[in-house]
């Protein structure tokens, strides 16, 4: 009954949709993605109530029930192995069939929101003292800014970049030093590619990348064509940028709809240095 | 309310798809093909009324939602090509996703019924005097009677074969003679494929074939290849078989669930042969 | 005899060529197509007697034979997939050596026809009360009104394009009535393909269709797009246009051809609608 | 008028082709291969005259229609691309043509001659001294002897093998000597493939190779590996096999059909050595 | 000149090589993979001194030169992408170009050790507390123990997992707590796979895994089915074993040459966990 | 110790590939092929003795080593398939190992010389009595004259013609006449391409081709289209260019290198008229 007393007036669905296509087109993301309104509900309602999260894991999703949500924006989308059938049996069918069963929208933004001025790319980049900035792969017939990944020219060691960049993130980093420096290096240009770095960035030259994971076999290179690689976990080089979006949205809506970022999305991962600090971290994954 | 006191107690859904299973393995569909449960609900209920369709179209769903119909059985896969979405904009995702918002289930056997011994190609071998009858390909590990098409013997003429599967489909047939048939030819051997034959019978040889569509260029092949062709239109030569099955899914599932089969499932086309039946044909289109 | 009598003087076949090409360019028709002078004879010899067919099937190619024609030209290419052989034992293989064998001379259109302005499709178009006119797809650097399929505008009830389209090819059609259609639903704008409509109309909306064939799963699509399609039988769609292209031929090689439409022509499917006509409707195709 | 007075009383079509399935199966060929029957004349006559050549070109298609032969036997296949079209601008088209316009029947075996006993590579392999054969691909489920190309084991030296090769196809070799041999390094084993042997023969280890024709990379790779090859050209390494046959397909014919060796037929290409002998080598391309 | 005097006899190349392909012959490697003796010098000379390395980086290349090596066996194959030239502008070209220019032998195992009995994968299993243990796709006609990955029945809490984990490689490890599960949960089954095991496991069910490396999305679909998944990093998944190896091929040599692992080969990566912590990590990094 | 002594001073290897760059860029090779710097030496030192080839075969291998040759320039790409390895069982991969143990630097210009003005088409184009000269197809984007094989009009008969080309190449070449040529037909236009020119030339319509090898059906399809053939054998069509450029490179490099061409190198084939001949010729041969 709580729900009824919500002070937010609220906005038609359509409306909203309008809105954050306007923030980041859809057709600014990549072919292989699937990104936009992905759940509309079969009955339409006023959008009161928005979750932003990362990832739309179950626990997330249980959240969005406990607190009446009419629409989640999930970064990452749910659906995208296309859907045979809709069953109890698998996760993400059981995410898609909640919300279908709820009456809550789902939409999702991913490489949209990675490519667009102001977006997780330009979040991400924040962590570094820019001189300037660009994006890696400029989009064409798009406004200045927009586009794949950032390049950018600062002057700091990779000692410093590594601290400003747990502070920006607010966790650890992994570091994988190129086989010509120290941590002393001073680094002229970096490249920042939220998520997972390693095709976007192949065969890219740069004293430095910031990325969320690559592999193996992608550090070793980079490590010999003389460039350092920070890492983040995959969705901490993105996560951040859900609270810094969180109010632009709200004024977007003209606060006519109430923004909650979600408290259970956190990346899987927590990296444990020894045997000591598992029960604090593992709390922490409990959430 | 009336829902309620209903006079059937109903059974579990995993009971249900048990026994339907049982009637035709979804391992005997095409891999192709996309068969068993389609959609399961968020939340579990007994299944009280089922209801049967050969097509579910939006008329047909709206007979289901107007019925409190617990489970609908429809012959073709309502989810084919996968879906990417599940919106208001597009009538398959509008039927996924009214059924998610009513706690409706959905299954769907398509090519295991075809093949299944008792199935959807053995009714329609009920239109000829049969001889004998045996699958085209019968179905390696399976029991006898399994397989893809009939192949039935028997001692007709066309016109014979005509009047009798016009009375077993209760409506029209279109006739593609060979080059070297009359009506009054007597047929020994014929080919039996429900729904689209083209791609099943290609190469088949027999005097005459009963199928629901087939190209221009494929009945062309046939006439010169001394073989009749009758055609139902596509759905007529597979919805006669839920009357059928009715009764013999209430034995399976032993009373408990009461069986319906939809009034609104209609093949799309009529045929008008002059002017004057438009109105009478046309209203039969509208039931 | 008789044949050298002909008061035709004939024309060289490089010139009735050139005159059909003038007509519809074989650049005009689709990639996947085989159009053009398909069959030329070993031995020259003048073009005195032209036979049109839409489909040269053998008895089609026995009345070519019995009335000494000197060139076929047949709307659907014979020679569809490529040959690696010219036996006796395939009735396509089996015209071919017949053309062969005869000096008879075969040319196909096919795709060049259905795009060519007052070709095919504008035939076809006749059945509809037209206000505007245009292709489907206009074809680049073609003359106006040149392309595939047509978009007529027009304000008539479903019931009277129904019985236009009747008188039009003189023979029964098939109707499929849209979701949201009575047969008195005003119809403002259809779409025409000759032929199998199903892959150039896919996403195409209009209030109505007009084409020859369309599977089942391609009807329920444009049912529920709220469109209504009409359907004709492959050939009938297509046929009647040689009845008008025949004096039209005539005039373009000034006289001096004879030009006859096949009378063994004939789509290969009759609708039977109840046992008592099947006499008269198998006589009609055994003529 | 000589054609009537022929003293040889023919055989069905189909007799002499079972004949010649019996001596070598269609079903031996390669899978890429288009064998057997080619052309079926539209009007059925008894074979009398047989014609036996190695490709059939323009002059030799000249040759049959002025010998008034009934059946062609030409051991490349004259349709190998499919033909979309059956015209006089293409020289394989006119000769399809020429042999419908002319009842002339065509057979080609191809690869099933390379691999049946006593066939093409049998004949080739009589250009040296054998100690043992064997196929190098033995065919499955096939009379012993029965296969792709041959392994010889043999005693002789390069200089013996040149001249006897020379001597058994009656023209010049082309020499490709091993970067390990000389002309009198003796030779133990030998491997023999009628025609273009790169492919068949690719990784091939034997002291010596006999094949028509191979390319520059192939002929580096196998004498670094210690084999050295002799070429024929290609036609050189299978026209022979004719003459061999001839007798033989008159026996199998019972003496009821003659059989003939095209005078026509030859090898494209011939070697100048020097200026001088251009007058009589290019006369000899000119019989 | 110290090289000269070293107390090891040596053995051929060959004769080692033969002693590595009796440990784990080549044919168990994966299709894709590339290993074996991948550089072979273009002078012999016996082999007395063999260096492990995990991965041959530049650093490791340095190594090997200063302790004039003869034989490197690389885990990882040092050519994966096949190479069409050899420069010095690609570190891996400028690797092979070392190899080749100072008379260094190069083998690499890479699959063929995951595989077999006592190879990697079980070296990485003793991490846990075994009960019982079999590869997750037995090799077939291979001896028991032998195939990809491995799995384990155990009876401990992921906690303690944990910490055996980070004992037995020496380093920090990443946990990816299952939705359902706590530190405390009690782990029966346990999935191993060395190196990065997204693809192998795909699918797999096990109340854990360890394995190298691992993606965002392939952790999340793990942790919504119930496994718990432990990341090492992708080379301190495997590295340990070399110190394991080397006495064993020192025995197989029979003591005949010399074994040593490379001290400069390291995982690309090191955590930092907070800003103090860099100077320390880093200088490890630079070792 | 005679090389310390060479009068030459040298140039480093950057500086001669930028001549060799300069003479025909890389970019202009065909996408397929594998040109430029392939083996760039582990230590730099001055390039003082280049040797120039067609093959990069073991006998020119040895020859270079004697030579103390710095720098082979081998038309051919030694390097073609990728290589997974280089070892010693293999011939090219022994080439490779021999050039990298010795410091021997490999440089391969094939399509690139193939295309540039003045290069191996242009100097094969010299047999002609040349009219006007163009390429067969122009490079877009390049100097005029460049671009893929030659279009030559001329005015020469058939005779003529195969004296110069013996001449040009002085050794014997092959003549397939076209089926309406004669020795003394005159020759209007010639289409060059040096090489196997089989693909680049496919339904190219001149009197007379030069080139090196062409398929046995690609001279029938030629040879019926009023086109002659002349052969050269692959690498003699190209192999006479490198006494050409010889003295232009020494130029290119002021003289500072020692330019020599390969005395092994040679194509692999000798055509062996009659046996009395064979000592000579494969004296030849073993050179």
């Amino acid at each position: 009954m709580l729900r009824r007393m919500s002070s937010f007036s609220g906005q038609k669905l359509a409306a909203v949709v309008k809105e954050l296509e306007n923030f980041a087109p859809a057709k600014l993301a990549e072919k292989w993605d699937n990104v936009g309104l992905l759940i509309e509900p079969h009955k339409e309602k006023p959008i009161k109530k928005i979750l932003l999260t990362n990832d739309l894991t179950e626990p997330v999703m249980g959240e969005a029930l406990d607190k009446n949500i009419d629409l989640i924006i999930s970064y990452h989308p749910p659906i995208f192995r296309p859907l045979t059938r809709i069953t109890q049996s698998h996760w993400k069918e059981r995410v898609v069939a909640a919300c279908l069963a709820n009456n809550v929208a789902l939409y999702s933004p991913h490489t949209a929101w990675d490519k667009t001025f102001g977006g997780v790319n330009d979040w991400l980049s924040k962590a570094v003292a820019i001189q300037s900035i660009r994006p890696l792969e400029p989009e064409l017939g798009a406004p200045p800014g927009t586009g794949s990944g950032r390049f950018i020219e600062t002057d700091q060691t990779i000692r410093q970049l590594v601290e400003s960049l747990q502070k920006h993130i607010q966790t650890s980093v992994h570091l994988a030093l190129a086989v010509s420096h120290t941590p002393d290096t001073v680094i002229k240009t970096v490249g920042i590619c939220a998520g997972s770095g390693g095709s976007l960035l192949k065969g890219f030259e740069a004293d430095l990348i910031i990325t969320g994971e690559m592999s193996h076999h992608e550090l070793l290179e980079f490590n010999h064509n003389d460039t350092t690689v920070l890492l983040c976990n995959h969705s901490n080089s993105e996560r951040g940028f859900l609270k810094e979006f969180s109010p632009k949205l709200s004024d977007l809506l003209k606060g006519e709809c109430e923004i909650l970022v979600s408290e259970k999305d956190k990346d899987p991962l927590v990296t444990v240095t020894n045997a000591d600090t598992i029960c604090d971290l593992s709390q922490k994954a409990q959430q």
